[in-house]
């Protein structure tokens, strides 16, 4: 599969790599990086993501075969209001936020019956940002979560995973509900967690705090290290999936904290060794290539 | 500073990468491994770690200048009450125990008046066990905190504390209630939010959530994929600290839903920037080395 144009709208880590990907296996015979900083733009540019640049009121080129938004999520909605007379009845759209179930229904009110939009959530990142530490390889062998609904259009849906399976990715297809409900859990909530793992520990005094600290909390931590605006929105978008893993997150601490409490040792070891056995058959980061 | 003989009771990981630091630098003309399992016991003696080995229901050499606990934590109480009368008045004595006001007080309390006893923690392992993986260099440039009390003897305090640094360590001194009480909340805590939240993952629907867990998930549980039995222990030994650090963290994960359920983005983005500013400056593991 080669496109004609692939249009990306937010030219940072995820949007780069995506050009990045695009240009380095010659699947489309243009990339175009739209966004609204100039100086951004050619950066991307430079790095080979894109072949050529237009910012958001400038006139685009017609016939963009699928245009992938890579813009913070909270400001799709907005994007995609404003420009969406932009967009060619013809062309496919799908975006790479990290929840679902609002943005989707968000995009697909915008667009309006006949839309040709699909959600995407490729699951790969990195703690950096910028178009600068883009990676051509960043989907190889992750999985992408593509969240039809009963709106979507068959083919777009058939394209859009196409088009990350040729970038490496493994694509699985989840509702948007299902999609916030999993990720609220392996992911939003792990998260939430270390913050306040962090935000305990840097009340502590911090001289001792620092020297008793071992490589297990600094693991436990490193999320905590990301963007916080970017995280704000996720805790924004998928609202009720996090407060409900949050109330299931308590939930179990309070039946910690009790079994310790009353000294019930062999309760404390089987949840212990639940947990070590899943994470144990998880095993590493190398074999997160599902 | 060198020992003519530092005896290491239970020579697993820790135990014996004491042995294989006190033979590469040569701060030992004998170490001495005790033990209940005779095999184990061996597999010490083929991997250098110690020159000599004891049953312990054998008749120990006499004079020990220094003899480390380094069973588990649980059974270090009954060890040194049973062995207690083969130890001379003149050894030295510290463990290894992640935990330190329980298991200090026992020791203090078998040993009687006029113990050579201090506790000591390095904090430094691994998920490994057993001598096999034993390392001369594991305790380089790690913390190990000493926890005197008001009974310890001086002389026994300030040779335990130039031991670890012969190792390499770098030496805290603690109270044994204020080592539990930093350690529960960096290390004991961690270790149950990590466990927990596996607990939850695992009674997903497996195939889906192995798909979507990413880099984040696994750096954030990577802890619980220690022995239960070994952090059983740990709970039960510091129950109080661990109650009331399992009590705060719940109370700032219910701060933080309710931020999230009245869509305050400004207190969550204060709250996740807190906690991104620490665990930013805590850097990488290699700044580990304090």
């Amino acid at each position: 599969m080669v496109f004609e144009r692939v249009a990306i709208l937010g030219v940072g880590l995820l949007g780069g790599s995506v050009g990045l990907a695009l240009r380095s296996r010659e699947l489309a015979r243009y990339v175009t990086g739209i966004g609204r900083n100039r100086t951004r733009l050619e950066r991307a540019l430079e790095c080979n993501a894109v072949t050529e640049i237009f910012l958001l009121d400038e006139k685009w080129p017609e016939e963009i075969s699928l245009l992938i938004l890579a813009a913070p999520v909270e400001q799709i909605g907005n994007l995609l209001k404003e420009q969406s007379s932009k967009v060619g009845k013809d062309t496919i759209i799908t975006d790479v936020g990290s929840t679902k179930s609002r943005l989707v229904s968000t995009c697909q009110r915008i667009l309006g019956s006949g839309h040709r939009f699909v959600g995407s959530h490729p699951i790969a990142g990195s703690h950096q940002t910028g178009v600068e530490h883009a990676d051509a390889d960043l989907f190889v062998n992750r999985t992408c979560v593509v969240t039809p609904t009963q709106e979507t259009d068959l083919e777009a849906k058939q394209m859009v995973s196409r088009f990350w399976e040729s970038l490496g990715a493994n694509v699985m297809e989840l509702s948007p509900e299902e999609h916030d409900y999993l990720v609220a859990r392996t992911s939003h909530l792990p998260h939430l967690a270390a913050a306040t793992l962090c935000s305990i520990v840097a009340r502590l005094p911090h001289d001792r705090a620092r020297k008793v600290i071992g490589s297990g909390f600094q693991d436990a931590t490193r999320i905590a290290a990301g963007e916080s605006g970017l995280w704000a929105e996720i805790c924004q978008h998928n609202q009720e999936e996090i407060s409900s893993a949050l109330d299931g997150f308590i939930r179990e601490l309070q039946n910690i904290k009790e079994a310790i409490g009353k000294e019930d040792l062999t309760g404390i070891v089987q949840f212990l060794e639940e947990a070590r056995k899943y994470r144990t058959q998880l095993g590493s980061d190398a074999d997160l290539e599902a």
